[in-house]
């Protein structure tokens, strides 16, 4: 609908061409699954964004620019897995590479809107957080922790100060501050250690973070007044108050506000960041009610292409999570369990090729059925399966019923509906079990299950 | 449709619960990519089969049984790419776990009768041969090779005699009888071993081949006549004479056919063997015209689950190859390009929310459309690269078009059908650009596409 072309690439790319842009981890190869093959070190894929960059720079001479593209497929990270955070897992990436314009990162915001809309999360459960990395050099600059002429001195420190700004949601200014400071002891007992900021470095990066308001206006002009000395900050400032009056003239992206403590774990990100997230509460494991949180995050990384052809090639793109967002949508829906098939069960081995033709008539006419092929002759056993596998009739026709020329069905639905407390009225008007003629099979079913 | 729950399991497995099936390769780790984690092997999937059984065999307790998933996903081997042939490919694999009885390998047949249908690939241009490898044993029994007493002795010889025999279609009965022979000589004058077999058994095995003929019943009693005498053959002719009756009698199954030839080459296989192959012919790179060949393939696997348990749990299942298929339908349809996105040009910079809006109206009205993001103000530009996405239409707006409160539509496909030679009523009837309110966009452009 956007525009975006569908794009596959392998799971498995060279370690060089994947590059090392994770966060830090508990783990080596820097939470990638890397091996050594024919004597070249590869790797499964950490996320869509890296091979993207490696298809633009290769064939940059055939694809078209701006180049549009989207992918859905697992990625994979070497951390120690836990609740909702597994080794593989799924992204849906929207990306454009070859485009410098605001209006590409402003589109990606709109777009993830629309998708949570389409889905049926809308406004206000979903709030989309925009900054830009740019804007957060200014400030590592403004507190004296970033030399623009000497980038790489302390970059580890500030990895540490980033880190510590992006748990804001999670720790609140007091926790925040500790990490920037001296450290920070956790309910557990365990102590992380603090950046080592003095207090006026403290008070500039704190004096940051509170200046994410309701009100994007008021926190640009906030983050102009903090930022705005510096260059890397001014062109941050800039970019994200034309990003969001892109976004502000489309009126579906009214979720989308100024964040100034989205950092985005990924270090390929050099200006625009996005991460989205969903507001609703679920319950975890624990039965403790949570906000469900992030589901969708990207940004712009105009460093990536260059890379590989040395020349720059501005991009930005965004990544969903597929099994994030089917999560979502399961915590709002329970009961979302799709329906089982008809069960034709087995009375009579010798009639198999009859069991399976009554299968193939009710496919034909778009019904899911199959028939029993486990061993069990005992018809017992065979309704618990139609009961496991949620089936809503099950087709019965022994010796008996081929004489008559008709077939059982039993009403599985209201079985279950009864069990739920179904009136005795409902019990009387639906026999659970009737004989219909063979030849009127398909239409019966139908008509239970359209009933149902 | 056929009751098939999906289940989706890891690309990661233990080297150990994927186990060496696959048949012989040039590549060390038996055409695996497996690599050490932590102490442990794991590796990527070769195929969707072996992760099943694992799944099959730790959720014995919990899965209804018979316990029936398709899966789609891509698999891994490492071998020499070539043509056609990749290091990773889809397959779309259905099962039936916990039961032996005929009728679910029958069923497979039917199902992937059905999928062909329904995929526009009709009878007679597909055919699924069928085989049993109890017959196989049963054959290599007769001409001695096969000591059901010592099974292992001469298994690496008796692996030669069955690649030898898969490759009936390709090289005929002399290139076959060659191969079980002494060698062969292949037209690049490069050396095959062969089999050694005396003359005795070359016989026994090439008469087992000429069975194949086109009526299922004269194979089998030509089977019957020469492996009956073992009791594998005994029991493949008779499990192949039951499934051949259920898919006969299943009208949509007239393209299975008994054939003798057939192997498959992963280990695990125990009992039927299906092979599906399109028999449509395909120009190569090479400007060869030649059969399709194999799109999907299984067959029963009645020892993989008890791997892990030790417990009997017989199973069946069939792979269809996605890539191979798609690459089928794309030979019969060469032109079946995806239609481009509407292309909203940038005629000026400081219009981009107005563009974006259009482009938003037209998304809502289901028309897909993008707004220009690349850094050319230059029209032509913008109209080279609506070409190379095959854009249907370009909307253009300038300063000009703003005050009159119109927009220009370029009918792209036009442009397109004229380069292709269309008439001169076509072009005069139907003007290549045309100014519509701005109010009328979204009708305007539907109604050119709909013309289209």
């Amino acid at each position: 609908m956007y525009g975006f072309d569908p794009l596959e690439t392998p799971a498995v790319e060279t370690l060089d061409a994947l590059g090392k842009f994770l966060p830090d981890t508990d783990r080596p190869n820097e939470g990638v699954f890397a091996w050594r093959d024919d004597g070249d070190w590869i790797a499964l894929r950490y996320d869509l964004t890296a091979p993207l960059a490696r298809v633009a720079a290769q064939y940059r001479n055939t694809l078209p620019l701006p180049y549009r593209r989207y992918a859905i497929g697992p990625v994979w990270r070497n951390e120690k897995p836990g609740v909702g955070r597994f080794r593989q897992f799924y992204q849906c990436d929207a990306d454009t590479v070859g485009t410098s314009s605001m209006a590409a990162d402003a589109e990606l915001c709109i777009l993830t809107a629309t998708v949570l809309d389409a889905v049926g999360i809308p406004q206000p459960e979903y709030r989309i957080r925009i900054n830009n990395r740019k804007i957060l050099d200014g400030v590592l600059q403004a507190a004296g922790i970033l030399d623009p002429d000497n980038p790489e001195a302390g970059a580890e420190m500030r990895g540490t100060v980033l880190r510590a700004m992006d748990k804001l949601d999670r720790l609140g200014p007091e926790g925040v501050r500790l990490l920037l400071g001296k450290g920070r002891k956790d309910a557990s007992g365990d102590f992380t250690k603090g950046a080592g900021l003095t207090g006026v470095q403290l008070d500039v990066v704190m004096q940051f973070l509170a200046s994410g308001v309701a009100d994007a206006g008021k926190t640009l002009s906030c983050l102009e007044d903090l930022v705005g000395g510096t260059g890397s900050g001014a062109d941050g400032v800039a970019e994200l108050s034309e990003m969001m009056q892109l976004v502000s003239a489309h009126g579906a992206a009214s979720g989308c506000v100024v964040d100034p403590s989205v950092v985005r774990g990924l270090a390929y990100y050099t200006g625009p960041v996005i991460e989205a997230e969903l507001l609703f509460t679920v319950t975890d494991a624990k039965g403790r009610s949570q906000q469900f949180g992030s589901i969708a995050g990207g940004g712009r990384y105009d460093g990536l292409v260059r890379r590989f052809t040395g020349q720059d090639v501005p991009a930005t793109g965004i990544s969903i999570g597929i099994d994030r967002l089917l999560a979502a949508l399961k915590a709002r829906q329970p009961n979302l369990d799709a329906a089982g098939p008809v069960i034709v069960t087995v009375m009579d081995r010798d009639q198999m090729p009859e069991y399976q033709l009554m299968a193939a008539e009710l496919r034909a006419a778009g019904i899911r059925a199959e028939v029993f092929l486990g061993n069990a002759r005992n018809i017992g056993r065979q309704m618990k399966y139609a009961d496991q596998r949620n089936a809503p009739v099950a087709v019965i026709a022994g010796s008996q019923e081929r004489e008559q020329g008709v077939v059982q069905l039993k009403d599985l639905l209201l079985g279950r509906k009864l069990a739920e407390g179904a009136s005795h009225e409902e019990w009387k008007a639906r026999p659970s079990q009737l004989a219909v003629p063979r030849s009127q099979l398909v239409e019966q079913v139908r008509r239970l299950l359209t009933q149902g």
